[in-house]
């Protein structure tokens, strides 16, 4: 295992770590390892709260601060993050309007996520919703879900909902919008090598130098089959297909993700969007908007995903709203 | 070799053609591998084109836009573009006020953007300058240099003498604040591994388990030295000793870019940049700005590299002016 670390104990501490010092505009709870906006939330507007297990930056972390997130709780590697850290997160960013949690579909977040909205409920009384992201059109079940997993699309909806909490949007609305969102989007990915976790220190799975993983999760879990390694243009078939059988995406423009999982360089992630971009217009679909880049990640896998929004004009007025995080920015 | 893409021949044509259909602010001829503002030169605004070998990537192509580059050439993957890719891109950007070669220091392209400037000023008469940048402490000549490389320094160079362009600065003044940005900034890098360039298929170097190498380039050409595998904490020591034994950053504050080499996640490199400021802080140095994440790359390798710039406040006013690229963006 080759990683820039001091020891496995201390990784995510240590991120959080730079991740502070390299940003003013966030305020990092360490014991907590919850990553806050710097400046506390607004009365009235809808806290905003995402998190999950480490291993996937510039998810959740750097989707924190205007525009986007109140706060993201950060489990260890591929861990959920505790009721009570999400509890403790809960209380700092209500400001009055109720908090919406923003949770990708895996067994133990959605009961940790849960059990912090009780507990919050009942200590607190502050109102408290949450919305599952289920895009990931790979399997119906796998080794961490029940249902299909939330992968890419998390990113999307928590661009999009955040400039709605930002303009006032109440809590109802707010829900509603995310789960329009989550109707309207899915996603699927390849991986071409595994991910290594520095607490277990050897790659989570082997794959063969001639092989890849269809429809692989964000943790290296088992995707729909190992095929042999194929082209750019043969992978960006075999991750649309699925995509474009699941919803029907001709009629309205689509914001298109074109994500990395990390271990890629921006290169090749460009070469598999052109790859990607052709299919589309092919299939009679249009691009509105887009992002190429390391997103949603898993450590240090290669590999990438495909993320597909219908989105309308509500939605892409709210896509170009200004945005001020670590992993997102533009408009400001 | 595992990568998203059809053929290694195609690889850099079919990037561009994806890097293209993303990025509605470009013009990419792809004949000449020469990616564009879609927007021609604003009249009396001085021309900045920068280009090298593919392989970096967002450099160069992802700095050209508002307040950065004008034009950026791209070669083939860790191959110097040709003398009449940059005058034909000299001959798009000028607008009367004269263009602004910025080259990193390797031979063949301090070689072909001497000769596309003679060509330029001979076939058109207009007028070219070129800034070398050479801020690389760790060799004194290398495998493809005479003197010391141009690497991570580059970044900062191109954004901070894009906002003075975009202001309408002179070719004289302009040329003179790259000087001053050169002398001001000195960088180091690792690798933990190779590169794998697709026309050949393996890994460029062979780099034991244990083993990472001191101030590699960034095409996987040798370093300082080969070390066994150390902390983070070492490693960034190991960094900035030889860039802090080279100038004196504590004069004035610091502009830091913690950069990584393609295939290190934003994790490690978080937890680098905390290591970074803890020893600057220690050295009594006075961090004003940040980057930290993939701005300079060298495909897949994994690895990081650290710059620091001291930066006054005229500097650090242009640093901040805004930029809208697909690699950097703020304020716009």
């Amino acid at each position: 295992m080759k990683k820039l670390i001091n020891t496995p104990d201390t990784f995510i501490a240590d991120a959080l770590y730079g991740l502070a010092l390299a940003n003013a505009d966030l305020r990092v709870d360490h014991q907590n390892r919850i990553i806050y906006r710097a400046e506390p939330t607004r009365a009235g507007k809808v806290g905003l709260i995402s998190g999950g297990g480490s291993g996937h930056e510039p998810l959740h972390g750097g989707y924190v601060g205007l525009g986007m997130l109140d706060a993201a709780c950060a489990g260890q590697i591929f861990t959920s993050p505790t009721p009570d850290q999400i509890l403790e997160a809960t209380k700092q960013v209500d400001a009055g309007a109720g908090v919406l949690y923003i949770v990708k579909n895996y067994t133990g977040d959605v009961m940790n996520f849960d059990m912090a909205a009780e507990l919050a409920t009942a200590e607190t009384g502050v109102e408290v919703a949450t919305l599952l992201v289920n895009d990931d059109v790979a399997v119906q079940d796998s080794l961490y879900t029940a249902g299909r997993r939330g992968v890419g699309l998390t990113v999307l909806l928590e661009k999009i909902v955040g400039a709605a909490a930002e303009q006032g949007q109440d809590l109802v609305t707010l829900t509603a919008l995310a789960r329009d969102i989550n109707a309207k989007g899915r996603s699927m990915g390849v991986a071409l090598t595994s991910c290594t976790v520095p607490a277990v220190g050897k790659p989570t799975f082997d794959l063969p130098e001639n092989e890849m993983e269809i429809g692989i999760g964000i943790h290296g879990e088992p995707g729909r089959h190992r095929v042999p390694l194929g082209t750019a243009k043969e992978i960006a078939e075999q991750l649309l297909t699925p995509i474009l059988a699941d919803v029907d995406f001709t009629a309205s423009p689509v914001i298109v993700l074109l994500n990395g999982m990390g271990g890629t360089p921006l290169l090749e992630l460009y070469l598999m969007y052109g790859e990607v971009a052709k299919l589309l217009k092919r299939s009679g679909i249009t691009v509105a908007r887009n992002l190429v880049g390391n997103y949603i990640t898993a450590l240090d896998m290669a590999g990438c995903s495909v993320t597909l929004l219908k989105a309308d004009e509500h939605l892409l007025k709210l896509w170009d709203a200004p945005v001020k995080t670590s992993g997102l920015r533009w408009g400001i």
